[in-house]
């Protein structure tokens, strides 16, 4: 089958297009992310988010609260446009190039995503009547993470004469703020102030120190000219920017090029990152820019090979996930040194904070396809341990660790706690993924130097917030779960279930791991005392899981059936998402959710009730969710599959992997919205394919939606590559490299042979 | 027996002290508040709040939130000081009278509390040797609310020279700010810009206005000079002062004064408050200063003779109870224009706000002894009834009114809304205090104008609020009760007890005065449903009381029982109050209360429960409550009358009548405790006295508690004047004026004629 591998779109050169344009056409490669703005620039009145970001990079600002309460948090941290060096300007024989201003014959788009690049071109004729074609790629190379390239080429088509680049290194510049978005933050200072720069040679060069986080970053850039003729260079500084002045004759018919090469690099991971920005340089410059384009090429065969699902009956669809792997891709890190963002590294919605959402929805994705990233994004969990546990203490706990509901470096950076910190659950989510990621690669040094602290910690956390009952049930009070319209609840159907899961898991992978010498020091150091591993034992055991007779369903939480149903079928459109309409107290007091709660419980813990149970609970829930969260409709759908309602899961499947490439929500310009993005990957894989792992191993419990016609998809599991194809009437498992091995088939186990695949009649 | 009727205290000068004495003798008249401050001043490392009030003036400052979310309070309104006009130097032959530096032989502070002044004296020999008796006598006058004077007289005591008086008009002064009280504003700026000002003849004048909120307040100061010798004075502008210099000539042991009368209005009360000071300056100049002084005394002797209570066996007090009562005069408005804020107009604690306290806590007092104050602070409440529903609009109801939580304007001003805005019994205090006002004085009019209107529009509230769950209960979700430490819960007992009375009283009183034209026009203009007063009876009467079968008390809240209790055995004395060294939601997670919710609706509502029911709760309760709001004990205490506990209900009385003069909270600094004060008075009436009004009459059911022996009060009842005395074995009630009445002692109906008093033995 045919899949696109590029994404072409026509540029208009229209403000709002553009704006999304950033986003989709934005270069990331887990380390460094670069909007797809305009190298030209755009006219003031345009929107624009003009940034260059490092994962994990940060300022920590104020952030008052109203009233003053114990222990709230007063300051958060926030992402930091690092450097501006995607300013090129071009004139032609004295006329800038300014396709906004007019004179654009042809103009596109293009993401390659096997190629690694992004790449706009444009036909443009100057008011004088002089045509050129302007090509430009732009690379964030996956081999050199530091390194940014652009490949700048102009042809004369009707004329010959000089082009003149003026291409600009600026270390100090605003991040964005959008003030019709409140949730977008509403700051945008200049949070980078210039420490050093200069020119080395022709080499720009800046260090810029944040005020308050005492983040440095540091910046060089250096350039190229392909070209027949001689070229001049002139460098010079410009009030805070440094400039350098590239004059190179055009021949009518004839390309020339200018490559500028960036390269970023921070103190919290280098200790000389002025030297290593030099070094980065000066190496990548030895080698010609078509062995960097070569090595990207390579680096993403190899991704594809791993992660590429191939879907037969929409064409569309087949593309969309291959765009959204992609950008899981761009925004995974490459280091212990941060997570997942919200928008990953394409924008700065959400502040640039990381949340749940990455264990939750997008760890499964790599667990599956690079289990060697989803491991950084879990080491950086780990890293984070100790101010999960100063956060534990700030909340009163006397043990354990609470993990922040939204973060950049580990401390919380919540504004509003009752939907910010008291989402417990966010531990439940770090625990899960632990898990799941052992589970699936069983790498047991991962559990024995990290992953069993951090079930352990988080395990004491719930030990340490529930109470028994007076019925001797296991309850935890005052959280709240995934649903946000819902907050401080006693017994969240979805929170006590995950605790269950973590406590469970913490006790019996310590016990499987004890005797090993690194879990004895862990122990040690944790000062672990014996009863607390059975107390773990019996208090998920007695975890309360609340039921209700009547309805037959798991109640979101203890007091949630006893408010009225909110009524959806009267509420207008214009007022979703409710969040942005409603008092959060009007919110509270009904029957309404923003996005999938008990639901996501019962794909995630099915063993914990009947079938029956969860179909009535996914029948209850479904008629009071707003899906106002792009979290909510993908967990809708693999639930669906799971309970065999395939109706169901191809609607609420729809075309939410589209999501931002359709800009469905209207703000894909803030970033594209990588949680969803796992989420559908989900949807397909553990929803339609129904592929578990379990500690009783993988299992698969295929079928073909109507309208599509065959699905394929690659995966890991405990050091194979495998590959399930499925089709109407078929499923075939193939053993790409590694050992056979034995697997459920619904309720029956099958084997897998080294020989040939497993085909099973559907 | 002998009342101090004069609040005597020594004067050291020292910082702390002369803090205190800010609070303990500032003037206030229930229109203007004048701290006790030094008319010298204190050098700038003494802590001072050198504050001048008028009630209900405000400015509106931002008030952002930390995370935006919809119709969250974003600015609030905050007290305003208004000028200082206290400000006289007083140099006697060159030398600074400056008595914190030193030489201070005696000095003392005086509150007379028939004569309505306060008094500082204080012998003092300068550095030259010079030694001055000044006695400086000041005066908030309630007969001329708009007028304060200071009588300043200065003795030479042993030498004779000059005395030059510099007293100042500063019209822009900024707002106290205390950096380490979070519960005080951290702003301080000047909110006040002068508009206007100047000499008219010796008369100084300002006007100043607020930026945002529009307010201008007027003052003008004038002084005469009282002296045997011819004085002269001369004015001056000093930057933004208005300057009074007077020299008086001194001949020893001959006392000279200068009296500065100061007049202040505001644009809220007054179309032309320049005009307006102008005019009460004039009009109180003509008169002597002796006559003011009698006018004030004829005012006080008024007030005491309806409110003076009489208290043999405990000196202390007998004086303290003289003290509040006073200061809740001093507090009370003279108008519709402001409530009665936390701190009175004594401080600047709290910014001023009105709370649920002066309903439930302060209006009693003024039922029993002046119920056009308690109408005037109702009136408030029916002023301020617009921007009640605009606040229920918000918070997303369809129809009724909510009352702020803390306001000046009767707009919302809390900053962290599960303790502020969700807090809705404040609804069912303001309906409280409605219906106790009308059952005790009957003043229909005030129903059919204002009252009902509060009442039926309170019970739309609850209405639009509650639901009935699936036994056919009214329940009220999401709310918080009076007690803080649990916040946004289901059925808060004592918010549905308070909305099922509001609901009762609502339909009862409607159809008590259906057929009065005014209250058909209401009906109309309220567009009033007649299935509504319907919904309200059947409300009231499903109304859900949770109960407790094993424990057999009634619950806090649905989900109160489930949490574990505090360890208040284990908790160190440091650590209170707990709201200042735990997170909330670590308080939110446990059985911990900060002030009776219960029991206060036991001692508010006692015929919902059977007494031992709330003997039961009164027991259980009382484990679990810190007692970290001055509101607290007092209802412990008269709860504890009411059920027969005597020990208790003298136990938990203890010493707080005393709370602000023996500065037992060390923050009377802020302003004294308002609602403390009335609730002692309550303790004492409807405790001990076991005083109450319901719609079956008056009833008393009176002891003495040990450690007394005998106490009185006059108190007013509909119309009447009467006066109980409590003796240790009898009881006596006498008809001070009015007609005869049928009244309730203990289960029997008892007589009061005319012509003899109703005696009974105890």
């Amino acid at each position: 089958m045919q899949t696109n591998t590029r994404l072409i779109r026509k540029e208009n050169y229209e403000p709002k297009e553009l704006n999304l344009h950033e986003t989709l056409f934005h270069n990331a490669n887990g380390y460094i992310g670069i909007r797809g703005t305009l190298e030209e620039g755009v006219p003031t009145d345009y929107p624009t988010m003009r940034g260059q970001y490092i994962a994990g990079t940060y300022e920590i600002i104020p952030m008052k609260q109203a009233e003053s309460l114990c222990n709230l948090v007063e300051e958060k941290q926030t992402m930091i446009n690092v450097c501006d060096t995607q300013t090129i300007r071009l004139s032609v024989n004295g006329e800038e190039f300014a396709p906004v201003k007019g004179g654009v014959k042809d103009a596109s788009r293009v993401l390659d995503m096997e190629e690694g690049y992004t790449e706009r071109t444009t036909v443009w004729k100057s008011p004088a009547g002089n045509e050129i074609r302007v090509r430009i790629r732009r690379m964030a190379h996956f081999g050199i993470k530091e390194l940014f390239t652009i490949e700048y080429e102009v042809e004369a088509l009707n004329f010959s004469g000089e082009a003149v680049f003026d291409s600009v290194h600026m270390p100090e510049v605003a991040n964005y703020s959008d003030p019709d978005d409140p949730r977008l933050a509403d700051e945008s200072p200049c949070y980078l102030k210039s420490v050093e720069k200069g020119f080395s040679g022709n080499r720009s060069f800046s260090v810029a120190e944040t005020a308050k986080s005492g983040v440095r970053i540091a910046v060089a850039t250096d350039h190229t000219v392909v070209s027949e003729s001689r070229s001049d260079s002139m460098i010079r500084e410009e009030g805070n920017a440094l400039i350098t002045r590239l004059r190179v004759p055009l021949k009518q018919n004839e390309k020339i090029a200018v490559i500028k090469y960036a390269a970023f690099s921070d103190s919290i991971r280098e200790s000389d990152p002025k030297g290593k920005v030099m070094q980065v340089l000066k190496d990548a410059m030895k080698r010609p820019l078509s062995e960097l384009y070569l090595a990207q090429k390579e680096y993403l065969s190899d991704f594809h090979a791993h992660s590429r699902m191939e879907i037969e009956g929409d064409a569309e669809l087949n593309d969309a996930v291959l765009f959204n792997t992609y950008q899981l891709l761009c925004a995974a890190p490459h280091d212990a040194h941060s997570g997942i963002a919200a928008k990953g590294l394409s924008g700065e919605g959400y502040e640039g904070h990381f949340f749940w959402d990455t264990e939750m929805y997008v760890v499964p994705f790599f667990v599956l396809t690079d289990p060697t990233l989803a491991k950084n994004i879990l080491s950086f969990r780990y890293a984070t341990l100790p101010a999960a546990r100063e956060n534990a203490t700030l909340l009163g706990h006397k043990k354990g660790a609470l993990y922040p509901w939204r973060t950049i470096t580990g401390v919380e950076c919540s504004g509003y706690f009752p939907s910010g910190s008291a989402a417990y659950h966010i531990n439940g989510a770090v625990a899960y993924a632990v898990i799941q990621y052992y589970l699936a690669t069983g790498d047991a040094d991962f559990m024995v130097t990290m992953g069993l602290e951090i079930l352990l910690e988080t395990a004491r956390l719930w030990l340490d917030t529930g109470v028994y009952d007076r019925e001797g049930r296991f309850c935890i009070q005052e959280v709240t779960g995934p649903d946000e319209y819902t907050c401080m609840v006693n017994n969240n159907y979805y929170t006590n279930a995950s605790a269950k899961n973590n406590l469970r898991f913490a006790a019996d992978l310590y016990e499987q791991f004890r005797d090993r010498a690194e879990v004895k020091k862990l122990a040690a150091r944790l000062k672990l005392d014996k009863t607390e591993i059975a107390d773990m034992k019996k208090a998920a055991e007695k975890m309360y899981l609340p039921y209700d007779e009547a309805y037959g369903i798991n109640p979101q939480d203890d007091s949630f059936l006893d408010k009225p149903v909110w009524d959806l079928a009267n509420t207008p459109k214009d007022v979703y998402p409710l969040l942005l309409h409603y008092h959060p107290l009007h919110l509270y007091r009904y029957q309404v959710c923003k996005q999938a709660d008990t639901v996501l419980s019962h794909f995630l813990f099915p063993d914990l009730q009947s079938k029956e149970t969860m179909e009535n609970s996914f029948r209850y829930y479904e008629k009071i969710t707003t899906h106002d969260s792009s979290l909510s409709t993908c967990v809708f759908s693999m639930t669906a599959s799971m309970l065999g309602l395939k109706e169901e899961a191809l609607a609420y499947f729809g075309d939410s992997a589209k999501l931002d490439l359709m800009n469905r929500h209207e703000n894909t310009k803030d970033g594209v919205h990588t949680a969803n993005m796992g989420g559908c990957y989900m949807a397909i894989v553990s929803g339609f394919a129904g592929l578990r792992i379990t500690d009783e191993g993988l299992s698969v419990n295929p079928y073909v939606p109507k309208g599509l016609s065959r699905y394929s998809f690659p995966f890991a599991y405990r050091g194979r590559r495998l590959k399930l194809t499925v089709e109407k009437n078929s499923a075939k498992l193939e053993l790409v490299s590694g050992d056979a091995l034995e697997f459920g088939f619904r309720d029956t186990r099958a084997e897998l042979g080294k020989e040939e695949p497993w085909v099973v009649k559907l």
